[in-house]
């Protein structure tokens, strides 16, 4: 049976293509997601994209009952600040929620040096830019 | 005339009864709830639960014009990083806001330990499981 | 059977009612333990007070051997200074102990928002005022 | 052509006039607009407010495309907690933000000194209650 | 009667235009000076410049007896050391100070985000280059 | 009438003149209070020392009761651990209570450059050996 | 032509399989790295690892001139101690280190928690197990 | 000559036997002194347990004059707070003190790590149990 | 013969009388020190303030070659930003020099409570008004 | 049998006798073991030094095979900076290693108070000069 | 042609050869600068000596005007407190500034140990007592 | 006769001249050393560069015996980690130990702005790139 997947992605994602390209790289978040998608055709890979730390927490409580296999989340900002979003990975253990982020966020200001929610994702993937996203989603299929 | 109480719980507290059952217990919220409404027949107590910061200071701010006696708080991890929601309550003074919480919040991580919110509260319970809510109403009542 | 609780305060509690009304009020602490013990005449109200960390440490010890059930423990400034105290609480357990404070201590100056006792307390309870120990009293009575 | 200004307010300034006059004053942010726009007639002067720091991300954003000119922003509390805010307002670069206070927040306790926002801002205006907007919007007008 | 003013710019700012021109401008001080009197031709602007802390105390004192009726300070490096300074604001209340800076002082190095006389001033003003002038004597102007 | 003064000596004074001469002198404690009563004839000159932070706190608290004018307080270690001291002084005002140290505290390691008892002071004397005995004596007979 | 990536282990990497399998699991290096091997036939895999800080040092500079087109790093201890790995790094730029860890850093105490080579590495994976160094041996096969 | 040899404890160490056995042990603290006392038949072994800080400072002082020639110190939580007690090891200098603890201090919480008497003591044994104390009184018989 | 004592004083003492007289009273520094030359007419009591940290360490440093036998120095708010001062009173020593200040600087924000300067200072009186002076003055009588 | 105990020596310990004998003593490393041997003549003890970070991590490796019952460990200055040997501390457990000090670390500068390897050591021995290593094998052969 | 080299010198260096000589040797400052220009013939020397940090920033600045080609700089205290010397130092830029301390800064007192100025200087030289001139002189030599 | 001086090289700089040229330039050591050599040619010049701090310890303890008399020291990075190489410029004491580096650490980042080698070495010079090692060694010389 095909394995789900939700890739979340958190503030200003949406702007991906659009905003400081020399960090973040000249491609959109859709182009992002159909890549991934093509990469793995055998995997039912969801999408969905929220500025609300709010949204986000309720999507990730949603996967709970509605069959999702694993999380890749690309928390933005607030993996620097939301202990809620933390909370909400913990609520909805054993479920696997792999961090990403596109840059390498130990290289960047102070501030993006710490993460609230990797202590409780299961593994964390940072630095390869769009990569990031596809090694997080092999890694979750090793795992499932 | 009968007091009108607004329970207020904050972020991933839908969750409970379905997550870490040994720090947080076995009922789920809505049971809780019930259990303090009977207990209290002679109050009027309102219940909303949101994972949205935002929408939790909307709530506040509605209890100064709709009649609301009292609130009872429990702002999950926005305790501990809302600077927005303490800023709320003191918005709605001298409408009395008490924070509860679950678990001792004291005997848990680093950043469990500090509250933004305790120094506008006009005061606060925890540790006591569910019965914390039920000595907040009881302060409120003697209060009012 | 009576439940017997002690209700033990620490330094400067006997100074209650002539000091800082402003910040603890104007009652003093015998007319304090005298309502309590009115509100529960079907519990054993035990009272101490010392100024002396020491015999706060022997008083908590002795719970362990003369069949008090459960303690409301205001320990005044030594609950941010007394190391010492914790592990006495630490020692007795699991007899439960629950942290009072008459004024809500996060509004309070910097060095009075940490608590040393409160992680290896059952509960605890700040910010109104005398109603502090009532509340802290049924808490126990609900526990036991 | 009429120059274009988004005022956006975040979480609580909605209670304005209603709360701690003392640092606040006593007009209503409705006054508040309603002055700024006689005061600049040939600007276009557009408001928003929200206590959902998501929905003011998607604001920001909405500026990037909808001909928008600069922005005159009052975070509240989001100010000193909000990196995903920060993060918005570089997203849309290079379109100027004002960061804007009614008080001198650095008069106030130290949560409120430090400014996640202002280092991506393009100006900072604050103490002057609402002759801040009134600074800002002119700071504006000289830009563009 | 015509308002007088007291322009007074602290350590370094005499180098205006000739240091570092991609933070701080290519115009000079004088320039500056002589378009904000063209500006406000109603306004009696004084201007001082000094790189001695204690001159600049001195003139500030002065200030209380000579008929000023505000100050627009831009205190450079002395803005983030210099307690005296701040002493000195204080001293001459209410008479009001408003703080000025070139470039965005948050956007800058760490010692540099803080400001120890921003507490004693009416308001604060910092990111728009020589512009930042015009606002504050606009801002006293509103004041006055 | 004779004014009543409690010279009150905190933790390890009694080994005064036997300890570490080099800091704090030859003399012991019963000659420093010898001389200080023929110094002062017109004085009434109580003596307690404890090493005992509660015995402390008693002999303040007594002073609110017993017709002392005024407090001269060497609280030797406490002075930088004891919060219940700071509170046994607050809870005692507004009868002054001057604080004294024989050596120079600010000069010796870290931990003893900062006094908790120093905020509810009447004022501070350090530094003069046994002659600090004296100058807050003098004090206290200038405030009385 | 084959790609040529050293996996370079460092201190107590050796006693895998031996220590601490409930963070570590039970596979000893050797096997690890057989696996990999196998599981990437078309690349030529170099293996060292040494408890030495200055032979791992060495062993980096070696890479910039023997052919090697990319290095997977499991520092263990020394990721968090040694500044001059980090420069090793630096040093054979633009030649791509991907740092990895068995476990999740971020979950475990303090000290682990901030990685001083993550800033010149290309990117960081952790918490996968002993797949950290197949995702990471894939993610140098997209780079390259 | 008989050497004689206080044995001092501080703080909660009368409920040794009865409390955390996991980390302190099943036997009581008479136990450990008679057993203490069988070893070293040729020792004179003092022994005082108390709670009170005030207390252990005057045991220690009373041992510059009534013929001890070494104390071994199990200050308790003491230990991390009592800054007179330091002073008081140090009042009776040259008179060997040694620290010791049962458990390893350094393996438990933060507070519990560093030690304010440990400087002033002739040395320091911990993390044996009671064989700590046995230590102690062999390292004091080898330098007396 | 006549001792020679310096009355040294700092940044902002020229305005004293006229400014926060609820924290320094209403009495100007030239009838301060007229009344302590009244109290002291056997000492030759010399007078300087400046603004200047400068012209302060010049002061100091001529104390050391123009007969002064002692200094009693209120340096302002450089107390607690000029380590240059502390330099120059260690550059004059072993001349000793008394820290005073009219208000308990204890009790005042955080970056008045720590003084640069008494470390090398022989004593300090700090919280007495212009009492403060005159005890000063005793003090190096006393001394010298 | 004959127990087999290794004493571990790190760096810089091999100039001992030579350097700061103030501190550390007159005798050498090998007199140390010498003596160390005659005393304890039933005991196998090894003796290895090295001023290589690796080769001691190395060498405690090389324990969990080779017979070794024990390790007293004195680290020298890696104590304080060597997460690594930690490390290998803990890769090897529950073979007992203890930790030696010729000197009381605690009374030397700060960063000389603070032990990385003392949380996984068996148990701390600190402040004997050369005894400490003959209390540390002492302990080992009671533990073992 | 001959270069043109200001020895600038801040405050208390004036008192120099009579200040504690431990650290800063015998030798006035006026034989420091005659050596200095006997060992450099062919070099102009120029020397300015000032407590005030407006003065030395006024010497600085003139450098940019006078033909000076390089600075020597002993800022003295001024080195760890003022960012206003730093600011002047950047603002002369490129010219040449060389910072030099008699006495090694960084063995002596934490607060000594933290240059503001150096990050500004082409190069810094500490330790050497008076030769730490004659250093930076050649230094400078070398550099034009 | 010829004083013969160590040059001592740390990590990363055998890696000099290929580099990172903006901070270190474009010359290679053993052309830096030969340089030396020819400056400097009635000075015996050793040279040493190792990545091993165990080996750079050894080297400098080596010194102590084979007729070193002075070292210039560049310990790369391990300046900022190594509190074992400071122990062991120490144990060779009273042997001059010069600290050299090419760029100006201090304008560099946080971590690089702090040296623990610093305090125990006869002096410090930064920031002359090659130069650096020219004036350590002359500044040796004229010690010697």
């Amino acid at each position: 049976m095909k394995k789900k997947i939700l890739v979340l992605n958190g503030p200003n994602l949406n702007m991906l293509g659009r905003r400081q390209p020399e960090i973040y790289g000249t491609r959109g978040l859709d182009d992002i997601i159909e890549v991934l998608r093509e990469t793995f055709p055998d995997t039912d890979i969801e999408h969905i994209q929220s500025n609300c730390e709010g949204f986000l927490i309720d999507a990730l409580h949603a996967c709970a009952d509605n069959g999702t296999d694993g999380v890749v989340l690309n928390a933005g900002a607030y993996t620097h600040t939301s202990l809620a979003l933390a909370d909400a990975i913990a609520a909805i253990a054993p479920l696997p929620v792999i961090e990403v982020h596109l840059s390498n966020i130990f290289a960047r200001e102070e501030i993006r040096r710490h993460s609230l929610i990797a202590p409780v994702c299961a593994g964390s993937i940072s630095g390869f830019g769009e990569r990031s996203y596809r090694l997080a989603v092999r890694a979750l299929q090793d795992m499932l």
